[in-house]
């Protein structure tokens, strides 16, 4: 086990009916004036965005709104928030919404305090800056963005979806009312266990060892997702299941599976290209790549975690270590593919013209060719996309 | 799931030799006038007390010092620490070992800011007011105290052994450096880890359904500290076993195993009185009572659970609930006296003079009787005490 810090200091309010009583305290503490940061307007068809206008209105607040940031928030909607925030002396950022409204949220918080262009500060990476606080109502279970201090902003004129992060931009308070993803639709229900699912895969697939608390409790989450994203997406309005599903979330993302472990992530820098260049849903651009990523880094140096994962969190009893593991990557596969998501590159309007170009980005943009878990060079992040061309079969 | 809030902002600086560059500047955050709390000496055996003591000499630190806090610690050490803290203006505490270093340390920084006798604090329970800020060095994987806001102290004139805590009295800084482990000799290590997957145990027996993120962490958690005791036992100085426990330890008992979950712990209360009466270490007391609760409360109702327990946590493939149940109780009592752990209570002085009044004090001194997982009358605990006067079979 590597050394590590771990410091998670957002206060989580989870459960049902909280905001009536607790969101003008919380946001008390910091003042008046409040930035109301959403997306495509679902909270105003779902009564949220209502709810939280009464409130406001109830205890004399000031609010300026952004709105319509994109599921890929983009860099242009970010400096628009940092301008509402210094025209209207803002005192706290009010997000309700998912890990996009959140993330844009939090550079806006971040850009506020800088002289900089933001999109320099987003290319520096880490923030080491004061930031506005931020409170976030959560609408989605997927990034683990209410409880982390990083952030993807997209620049979609270079074609860059880059991370962002520091202490700073991490949530005061987040709440979570699983009341309020009743109305997330299937498919989104289902890309957002997906993105959980991938936040715990790759952790769980590092070079570290000795890390039993971070890979044990990681296989517990993944098996909460596996169980619990079939019911909500059968009966959108069972409570637990979106409960589990949104606990899930945030424990997937903030540092208690990764921290501990070095090595950087594969799947998400493979992915980023797709979603910078063609815009698609991060979920299902993750549930697309993570079977045959895992199939192209099976190897015999890998075989014993990847047996690991068959056992442990698909129960698979197959004793050979190198079947077990293939029969788990298959489970995965299957698992994405009965939840609905679209399962190969063309499904989502992506065929070969930009491969070789997005796998030049996605080594460029990381480290994955040097301290991934397996290392990619460009000609393995070409192979893999190539591999998402057609459905695949693992056994 | 019920509702829950989970606000843990400790900040864990987990890992190898952190003390010599971040302790410092971790105290003088808050001041230089330094309270230091030890136990019984074993931190001048292993040299972490003439580190600190250097550190604090470089930094021009005022320091005095309350040692020799007992294993069960007592109250009048505690009033003897808030006597030094006034005397001597102190501004921080730091706190350098065990649970029962941390726990004292925890309730002399509340009771400074009380005109109260602090007994009466303990008699409260619940502290709402200001207490001095608290970093810890932690030398134990066990109680979990060094990442939690909660206190155990004991008083022999009455033969009370309470808990308490407050949202003020959760460290501010932990150091959890795995190295500091090495010479904690074999039975505190069982005894330590037994304490852990006693706090999963009684988090995960609980009433509230609905609850995967919460049990199937657990069961990892549980599944960590199976694994890794008897290499620690074996190996004291693994470092990666140790790591394993130390930071199992944290996490089993700083809310993520159980919020979220209703009523109260079982096994906690019949044994708070074994220590109270008999003054024998926590984690054994533990240890031999929890395999007898559970074959007492197994049943029908219950079933269920201690299959699925069964299952996950000692991958028992037995088919038959009720058979798969037996045997992983039964793998509970014969891990724990693999680890060396006396299983009878007359192998630790304690035969059944007192069971009366101690069962009579357990249902006191909590709410068993009414909202355990299975409430438990006087009787029911006098029946339990009654199960460790012998060896056990449950198979």
């Amino acid at each position: 086990m590597d050394n590590f810090r771990f410091y998670v200091p957002t206060d989580i309010r989870f459960g049902k009916d909280r905001l009536a009583t607790e969101l003008t305290d919380v946001l008390n503490v910091y003042g008046k004036n409040v930035l109301l940061v959403y997306g495509g307007g679902s909270i105003k068809k779902n009564g949220l965005y209502d709810q939280v206008i009464d409130l406001f209105e109830k205890n004399q607040n000031t609010v300026v709104e952004l709105s319509g940031v994109e599921p890929n928030p983009r860099v242009e909607t970010v400096r628009q928030g940092i301008e509402l925030c210094r025209e209207n002396q803002v005192d706290v950022i009010l997000a309700v919404g998912g890990g996009s409204t959140i993330d844009c949220a939090k550079v806006v918080a971040a850009g506020f305090y800088s002289d900089k262009d933001v999109w320099d500060l987003v290319l520096e990476k880490g923030y080491g800056g004061k930031a506005l606080p931020l409170v976030t109502v959560l609408t989605l279970a997927a990034t683990g963005s209410e409880m982390n201090a990083g952030a993807v902003i997209s620049n979609l004129t270079t074609n860059q979806k880059l991370g962002m992060g520091g202490p700073s931009m991490i949530p005061k308070v987040s709440f979570l009312d699983p009341q309020n993803t009743f109305t997330v639709p299937k498919n989104q229900t289902a890309a957002g266990s997906a993105d959980i699912l991938s936040h715990l895969f790759e952790n769980y697939f590092r070079q570290t060892t000795g890390t039993d608390v971070q890979d044990f409790v990681s296989e517990g989450l993944m098996r909460t997702v596996i169980k619990n994203c079939p019911i909500a997406i059968e009966t959108p309005n069972d409570y637990d299941a979106r409960a589990n599903l949104m606990w899930a979330s945030s424990l997937a993302l903030n540092g208690l599976t990764g921290s501990g472990k070095g090595g950087t992530w594969s799947c998400h820098a493979m992915e980023h290209e797709l979603s910078a260049f063609y815009d698609i849903t991060h979920g299902v651009g993750l549930a697309i790549l993570t079977p045959r990523w895992m199939n192209y880094v099976l190897s015999d140096q890998t075989v014993d975690k990847f047996a690991q994962f068959a056992k442990d969190v698909w129960g698979i009893t197959e004793e050979d270590k190198m079947k077990a593991a293939k029969q788990g990557i298959q489970a995965t596969y299957d698992f994405f593919k009965s939840c609905g998501i679209p399962m190969t590159l063309p499904e989502v309007g992506i065929n070969e013209d930009k491969f070789v170009e997005m796998a030049t980005q996605a080594v460029a943009h990381s480290t994955i060719k040097t301290d991934a878990y397996v290392p990619l060079a460009e000609s393995d992040v070409e192979a893999i996309y190539r591999e998402c061309l057609t459905e695949s079969i693992f056994v």
